[in-house]
């Protein structure tokens, strides 16, 4: 698999992603940035460090030369080594650390990067404890650089997307009589820890008929024949989460199962076919959702999303966003039908928008039926 | 194991919860109270209605009848059964829904617990979308309610524990030359998974005698003979976590490693020996760093803190808390040694404080070598 981290190529792309981040401080009248990242929220800043530590929240000051706080010391040996940042400081409340870096700095203008995430005492704290500065919210710029994936960055989206599809393969050969809703979670966990990625997100698997419910927890309950098998999950690469689901019918599928199916092939297809550059984003939705709505189910969510350091938060959401696809996106396409009587059908895949179309990122076997 | 969830007892003592918080927001003069939980950081939500969502923010609104949002609305189902209240609402952003709500309840003084994770976008949503309104800080006072554990958390902790040793069984067992740290991280996963619980955390597992980190992520390094392998993890159940550590030596100790565990168990001996009702909480985290301290190591982090819906965030910090120990109180004791040339030593078990003493509520075998 492809190299984790620290390598030359990485540390000088990050170098160029931290000086696109003062840019465009400088270009808002600031004399700095800095980013702070909140616990499981930290994207902006593994965008500029490479790094996201276990737990606790994150922040880096990008002055002169580049300072980053973390809640906990333990993990700062691997975060230099990731970042090319030399200094890191962990303490269990880092905020006096933060402020006291802030004020030498001498900044009276500072652009902040997650302040959308950040708690309101962290907020009171800059205020309070840096006399007349001038804080900038400049969450959309920075937020903005991630939007174009890097070939780097489409590198490890590949290695996610390889690893998703060894889960969903091995999910497929799971589907079998007595087999239950934990076990087959428990499996697919296993399987992406000992190759050294990790779970994107709690997988979900849902089995049965009787149940419309796009997500919920996994339960004790086992396979029988005839019952769909919903099971969405994704890898995460060095920080680059994948996204995909599959749907499975243990045995014969019944005609309604099939006729979903079908319903939801075809919202897939058409959306799908819509995913090049210059198309509004939501196109891809609306026409999912007509196919859908047209057949006369409900729409149970958004027919996709960005993929990259962040899942079901990353740019772009497809219900919403009017700007048109660009290459270098890499989106989720998920449409599904949720109904008691068929259970829940979805199909999901990554897709990279590329020059002039798309490519197909998650590559699993789409079949719908498990032989017994 | 203990039914999950929506039996008349949790129930019912949701209920109680419930009246206590209220009373809470009474007694300092306001007129409902607000919980805000943060995505990973839902504790006081999660205490409340026995619920925390997969992903997303958290919204409960106490008040003539209470209220919840949430970021996503796939889990209503689920969260309605589990915390008796009955309604639900789930929006990407929901942020306009709870400030309407409370706009409607007229409140003019309004308790808010969770303000120490709000979002400062959510906290300016509420001043500006409810005019005239007082918002008062209550994160304290909540955050006392979950102090001492009720007979039902403590059971739910028992189960947590129990997976808790088994995982650690399991990875006695698993410590065989060539094991990768990412294989045995992936064995303990899946060990929880499938019994139907959780990792409370990330597991820790590092092999070998020439780092002295006392928490990394898992790597490919394979076990080899006479290297420590520390596992520090923790299953978590309906909610409530454990947390707990084993060291392991594969085939026969050197005297070194002897030396240094020998420390360690004299560290959490004393420390456990002060685990009762009356003792500050901070004098079982002195009498453990004077020994390590004593023997010339530097002590790499708190001899432990309070163990329930949080793990290290959750109270009380053995290393500041001044305040004497309750029965019902639950901690962990977790001194450890980390050095060039013994590796990771770390033994760790969480304890109940009862009336008059303690109980140890993770109590798997604490040997240190594994024999070849």
């Amino acid at each position: 698999m492809t190299e984790v981290g620290a390598t030359r190529e990485w540390l000088q792309e990050l170098d160029e992603r931290r000086a696109r981040a003062r840019a465009i401080a400088d270009e808002a009248g600031c004399d700095v940035l800095l980013v702070f990242g909140a616990d499981r929220h930290g994207q902006a800043f593994r965008y500029l460090t490479n790094f996201e530590p276990v737990l606790g929240d994150m922040w880096l000051l990008l002055a002169d030369q580049p300072q980053c706080f973390l809640t906990f010391q333990w993990q700062i040996e691997e975060a230099r080594r990731l970042s090319g940042i030399e200094r890191w400081a962990g303490r269990f409340d880092p905020l006096p650390l933060v402020v006291d870096a802030l004020r030498e700095t001498g900044a009276r203008r500072v652009g902040i990067a997650g302040l959308g995430r950040m708690p309101v005492p962290a907020y009171r704290a800059l205020e309070q404890g840096v006399p007349r500065v001038d804080l900038v919210a400049l969450d959309d710029e920075i937020d903005r650089l991630r939007r174009r994936k890097s070939p780097l960055e489409v590198a490890a989206l590949r290695e996610a997307a390889a690893l998703t599809d060894r889960m969903l393969d091995a999910a497929r050969s799971a589907v079998r009589p007595g087999v239950t809703e934990h076990e087959l979670v428990a499996l697919l966990t296993e399987l992406v820890l000992s190759a050294g990625g990790e779970p994107a997100f709690e997988p979900t698997v849902v089995v049965g008929v009787d149940e419309a419910i796009p997500i919920r927890r996994p339960t004790g309950r086992a396979i029988r024949e005839g019952d769909t098998v919903m099971v969405d999950l994704g890898a995460a690469w060095q920080g680059y989460q994948a996204d995909a689901t599959r749907t499975f019918v243990l045995g014969q599928p019944s005609r309604a199962q099939l006729d979903a199916w079908d319903l939801v092939r075809r919202a897939y297809e058409a959306s799908l076919a819509l995913a090049r550059p210059g198309v509004p984003c939501l196109e891809l939705h609306r026409v999912a959702a007509e196919i859908i709505e047209g057949a006369g189910f409900q729409l149970g969510h958004r027919v996709g999303h960005g993929i990259g350091l962040a899942t079901s938060f990353e740019w772009p959401s497809l219900d919403t966003e009017t700007a048109p696809l660009e290459p270098g996106v890499t989106i989720c396409i998920e449409p599904g039908v949720y109904a008691v009587g068929v259970g829940n059908m979805k199909l999901e895949d990554d897709v990279l928008i590329t020059e002039h179309g798309c490519e197909l990122l998650t590559k699993s076997d789409r079949t719908l039926a498990v032989p017994l």
